[in-house]
């Protein structure tokens, strides 16, 4: 099938058959891996291969670790109606999402990532123009970041869609965020406002309730093209935070994490969460549970000595980064509290999403 | 759920409800995802985890490269129903093969494995204890390498399960074997024997055909539990090989992607194929096709100048590897061609499977 199929003449309604339907155009199954592989590769910028000596083509690619640094690798899967809803997202920021959640990931660690490889499970009836817009939506995030993107694999996966990826970074030993190194009296921070993500969620799910409102944009936005917060990454692992995780099972998720490698508790400020204005202004009855329990942010949560925290807002402003104290670690044998809008102390539960465990147990 | 479980009563014949059927045992959504995490790493020897500062349980996994190597890095997926069939496979050999398929690609880069990562893609129904092999079979592998593995991402898969991996090692730069490298005159040469895992997929699929036939089990032990020729990969790189790739995909569907690679053509020689007696025995028609075209043996294919092959074929017996010369490297204008067990030249076509590709086209 050669690049003049624009003008084949459409056999039947699906596209079946050798001759390619012009409304649908050209699918994998039109094509085929090998031809898929090319024009993948073709869509990502030229310096999305920087630092690579064998990318798309051979058994592995290779790169040359930074002499002095330490590696290291994340790996993250998504899953059509489980991670994503293809009436939902573009397929531009499906893509820009799949490499923005693994990069957060060695965001979180301090480190400055290096590469990623991607696998596709592909039933064959996508559209080669999609999967092209999919690349290009990783070529957009992989050029500001200067990741190589290293080839990866296809496969055929005819019950669902399914994209991995696995990035790697690097960082100096000494400047490696961990989640362990929360202490008694580091306060606690996060970056940018949470909840946004969630609420994007919710305003796609449910169109019609918001239909006319303005600011749902953004909201819509942070959920389908979150921003991994590298810069701030590299500066807390330099500016002397003691622990960092990157908020993708919300607050009141991922905070027992830090607790439970730390050995410590924590007490937080409901009256501090840094929750966005469309946030609260569009769900006033919600907006507090959505920064809470609400996931996929993939703004950072770290810890901080408290004579650290006004030098590092400064440095991270310079970065455009806002952060915010939402609460303090405390004695293992506090637990976690939260001290709600009341200014009253309450226990806070783990509100972490399990993928699997049924609910009514 | 505790580990009592096996003294529930079961609730009905699904084992549906909190109660667990005790014949079916735990499923995924018995316990949920972050139990299941402890259950497999539990399951891996602790020797897996060497060389790794964080793994399962942090944002990402930290390992520090061996000064003077480069890295490289390697993705594999595989599909239920597309790449494996759990009527034919236990689950320890998937994990044993999810692995080897993904070092067999880095020993073909003359690397030695360092880590690897899993994300499991599943339904929820699956039970534990099956898992629990899996990552048996994993670690089986993972130790006899000392391969590290380092974490990954379990995530609900409803439509499908999915077992994908991510592999990286390490090579001194002079040492890192490419596709790339085939010159006029080289010999073309495979290690072991090549049809045995089309042979034994074979008599997977039909096991009436060959009830009671000796010699089937090395065959099926050939697909279902592949060896990845690690140390082998590494003495191609030291001993002057001049290019090397594994063989996934059958001899006739990856020579050409070395033709490529290199710019050069060649010629095969079907009356020197190492194929195993027993597939030969078993499949009298069609051993020769098996050979040619069958794929997943996970042999390493490569070139190596005429000069040092005697030498390459004494030290690789030390390490309990027979290579075995098919054909030489010939100038690019020559095409492909296949001397036949007749003795007469033909035209070698590309026999790659393709994923995708509509065969009819």
């Amino acid at each position: 099938m050669g690049p003049g199929f624009a003008g084949g003449i459409p056999r039947g309604p699906n596209g079946k058959g050798a001759i390619v339907d012009v409304e649908r155009g050209e699918t994998v199954s039109d094509i085929g891996e090998f031809a898929l592989i090319d024009r993948l590769a073709a869509a990502l910028p030229p310096t999305t291969g920087q630092g690579i000596d064998l990318g798309i083509g051979d058994d592995a690619a290779v790169w040359e670790p930074t002499p002095g640094t330490v590696s290291v690798i994340t790996t993250d899967t998504l899953i059509e109606a489980v991670h994503f809803r293809l009436d939902w997202t573009d397929w531009r920021s499906l893509g820009f999402k799949a490499l923005a959640v693994n990069l957060s990931d060695i965001a979180a660690m301090g480190a400055t990532p290096r590469l990623a490889t991607f696998t596709l499970g592909l039933r064959g009836s996508e559209r080669v123009a999609d999967l092209v817009s999919l690349y290009e939506g990783i070529g957009e995030l992989a050029e500001a970041h200067r990741v190589a993107i290293a080839g990866g694999d296809i496969v055929g996966s005819p019950e669902c869609l399914s994209i991995s990826v696995t990035a790697t970074g690097e960082v100096t030993r000494d400047r490696l965020l961990r989640r362990s190194g929360a202490r008694e009296g580091d306060l606690i921070a996060v970056s940018g406002t949470i909840g946004a993500s969630a609420a994007g969620l919710q305003i796609l799910t449910d169109p019609a309730r918001f239909a006319g409102l303005a600011t749902t944009g953004l909201l819509v936005s942070a959920h389908l093209q979150p921003i991994p917060r590298i810069a701030l990454g590299r500066l807390l692992g330099q500016a002397g935070a003691t622990a960092a995780m990157d908020l993708s099972d919300g607050l009141l998720g991922d905070l027992p994490k830090i607790l439970a490698a730390s050995g410590v508790g924590a007490s937080l400020d409901a009256r501090a969460f840094p929750v966005a204005p469309a946030v609260r202004a569009l769900f006033p009855e919600t907006w507090l549970d959505l920064a809470m329990r609400g996931g996929e942010d993939y703004e950072l949560l770290f810890t901080v000595p408290p004579a650290r925290f006004d030098e590092l807002v400064r440095r991270a402003e310079a970065i455009g980064s806002t952060l915010t104290a939402v609460g303090r670690i405390e004695p293992a044998s506090h637990g976690l509290t939260l001290i709600g809008l009341d200014g009253e102390e309450h226990a806070a539960l783990d509100g972490a999403f399990d993928h699997f465990r049924r609910s009514e147990e």
